[in-house]
């Protein structure tokens, strides 16, 4: 199947029916016992439906998961909902009952102040773990934004402003096809720059062990929102959004550390009039997935292209593995590993960091299977660096070059069986020490 | 048992009967194409006994191991040995027939020049992967090294700087008890400070998975040599070998990337007179055991200390976990934590990110039991930041000053089973970075 993707302006404000809007209520300042700092970045998003949507979503593994998911996890499984109320600048993570009762309360004031139904507002959240939302500052926040909704362009970047924490850029994206003549969108924005390595489950519970030692999911605050005037039934939903966020969110490193909030979630209205898409067998479905699945895999991308100082972006590409979780757990071992990461940074073509990663990771390998090469990104023509466990010919300038571009793809191939994995990963900064270190002597400038 | 150690001088040639020496043969230079650098640091090694050893080792897990490792493997099994030939500047690892031609050519010239029986030398290499030893450098330094051998401490100073890659300081040890009588020495010397998180066992086979989804042994190059005049049978002597590596190298991390070289190789010579160690339940074993985990532990300290870029050193002190085998793991991923490791350089003392990690880990983690605390290293004295997952008292500036001495203990309950486990780990800083990206307009100056 040949799909026409047209890009589009508007990001979440581009579907039909759908109004947006970011306000500064300050959160973080408060949030850290410090001044206003009123006048920088916006720090409270609505994402709102004219009419009630059809929702699905997905959820941090993590063991410690915040309030805002608890909330989220069972409102999406009953598959219907209007409105997204998201904060930036504190996560509300562990953050015990109060924290509970302040994510419910930001959704029930979002519900009353919108007047959609009670249960329809679904919440997320991104910042300091730990510390106890400013509730008059975001109940005020709320009540101002819902008075600037909109659907222009300058609406959804306002969104998307209030939504980014250490994110350099703003990350969105719209699309438009056609599904049976009748013209439908899909937008996204996300945020997303430290603690990312996601691995979410549309419960938020964990996967169980996987075969051969290889570790469960062992997968940052990523917060992604998605909206269509697609007309979807909530389950079929689910298993596009499951599908699409494994091949993109779930695929994505910068730090290797899984936050506490990672959520992204869909919010289908159907105002396109397109024919309801009711089953993985319908007609339009495949079509409407490969799109979610390109609005997906663009803002996972994003993430990883604007992680915290990060400067170059390799896309691990494991083939070969005995089985993909293998395949999976060696792209991780590689992607994740300082000292691979580090010669990134320095451009160096160090094959050497490479194996000995793929050697503790839980993955099989016979050491002179092990084929190892470079290439521009999603380009077939590879420099080998390793054959069969040996040096190839290449020289070191010449891998050094293939090395040196701010992206590129490894190509590891392990030459074992059918496995394959691929994961978006970056390499490792001073700049990333130098940001997530903080200053404890200004609790502002400490992260998440 | 209350055990007398004295400390003595002279590190591996303390112990009666050992001879020791390092010399320069231009090793690093050579493996990356560059001119001499004569005069510059010491590049190979040797530890001689007298006498015919009892010998026990342990080697690295990764399913990629150097050719010295696997030389090693089958002689340590064999429980006898007399020297042992160190190299440093190139790891001899993923080398092929060529690494592992040479590796045996270096144990057979060690045999043939001082006159010891074929297949009772042994062999370690550290340095750069992948890159084949310049042989007849090597073949010089053995002859060399051969005629400089010696009892004195300045003999054992030559053999620690000899096998140093990017150490900055030299770790050895050295220590004196009565056993039944007789004076028996324990003598240390090790080298390692990036590509650290070892995981060896005695074949270098990989454990198999563990239960709950923990992963078998993700654990760098560490070398570990010991001498003692000891009189222990090998397979009593392997068995405290492990004991000790178990609780000391094996419970180390400064990167979390576990090396194809990690060797630790033990050689006891039985000079000493003392009644032979012949099992487990020997009189005299408790106090063998205790005085040989006394020597593993401080040179592993030694390493995380000395780790590439290491400002502060982190003892995280894992209990109440479900078993002990999620106490590691809960403990390797706050350990190995970007994040996590990052706000120890800021001393941040940020308990959002450990839990977070802890959250992700595969050990069982329920939020409201989780206790975090800190204390002096080794003090029972704690201050708890968070008690069952909810914030202490204890002020912000409070906390600051327990995560700011340069070593201290990070205390993690978990309170969920009876499952212990401390690690041995460090920060991150800007400087492991600058250092681990080298430069590659100059190759000398890229690490392993």
């Amino acid at each position: 199947m040949k799909l026409k993707l047209a890009p589009v302006e508007g990001a979440v404000a581009a579907p039909q029916g759908f109004r947006t809007g970011g306000v500064f209520c300050d959160i973080k300042r408060l949030g850290t016992g410090k001044g206003s700092d009123k006048g920088q970045k916006l720090d409270l998003a609505l994402i709102v439906s004219d009419v009630p949507c059809a929702v699905a979503g997905l959820f941090t593994t993590n063991q410690v998961c915040a309030a805002p998911v608890k909330v989220c996890v069972p409102r999406t499984a009953k598959g219907i909902a209007q409105a997204v109320v998201i904060n930036s600048g504190n996560a509300n993570a562990c953050t015990g009952r109060i924290g509970m009762k302040d994510a419910l309360a930001m959704a029930d004031l979002t519900e009353s102040t919108l007047g959609i139904p009670r249960g329809y507002a679904l919440v997320a959240s991104t910042g300091r773990i730990g510390v106890n939302l400013p509730m008059p500052q975001v109940r005020a926040g709320i009540a101002d934004c819902a008075t600037q909704l909109g659907h222009s362009v300058d609406h959804a970047n306002r969104a998307t402003e209030a939504i980014m924490t250490s994110d350099t850029k703003p990350k969105q994206v719209a699309v438009q096809l056609k599904l049976g003549g009748k013209t439908v969108r899909i937008g996204g924005t996300c945020k997303g720059a430290g603690m990312i390595q996601p691995g979410m489950s549309p419960t938020g519970a964990r996967p169980a062990a996987l075969p051969s030692g290889v570790p469960a999911g062992l997968h940052a605050t990523m917060l992604g929102f998605i909206t269509t005037d697609a007309a979807v039934e909530a389950r079929t939903l689910q298993k596009a959004l499951t599908e699409a966020v494994a091949n993109s969110f779930n695929r994505i490193t910068v730090d290797g550390d899984m936050s506490t909030n990672d959520t992204v979630l869909v919010l289908a209205n159907g105002l396109s009039g397109n024919d309801r898409i009711k089953s993985t067998k319908h007609k339009d479905f495949a079509a409407f997935q490969a799109a979610l699945n390109h609005v997906c895999l663009s803002l996972a991308k994003m993430i990883v292209r604007d992680g915290e100082g990060v400067h170059r972006v390799v896309t691990v590409r494991v083939s070969g593995a005995k089985s993909i979780a293998e395949a999976d757990a060696a792209a991780r071992a590689v992607g994740n590993s300082a000292l691979v990461k580090t010669s990134w940074h320095g451009g160096d073509p160090n094959w050497g960091r490479i194996i000995d990663a793929l050697g503790y990771s839980p993955a099989t390998l016979v050491e002179d299977k092990v084929d190892i090469g470079y290439s521009d990104p999603g380009s077939k023509k590879i420099l080998w660096s390793l054959r069969r466990g040996q040096p190839t010919k290449a020289t070191f300038a010449e891998l050094c070059k293939a090395a040196a571009p701010d992206e590129f793809d490894l190509h590891i191939r392990l030459n074992l069986g059918k496995g394959e994995a691929v994961l978006y990963a970056a390499d490792l900064t001073e700049a990333y020490v130098d940001y997530n270190k903080g200053n404890v002597a200004d609790p502002t400038t400490l992260g998440g």
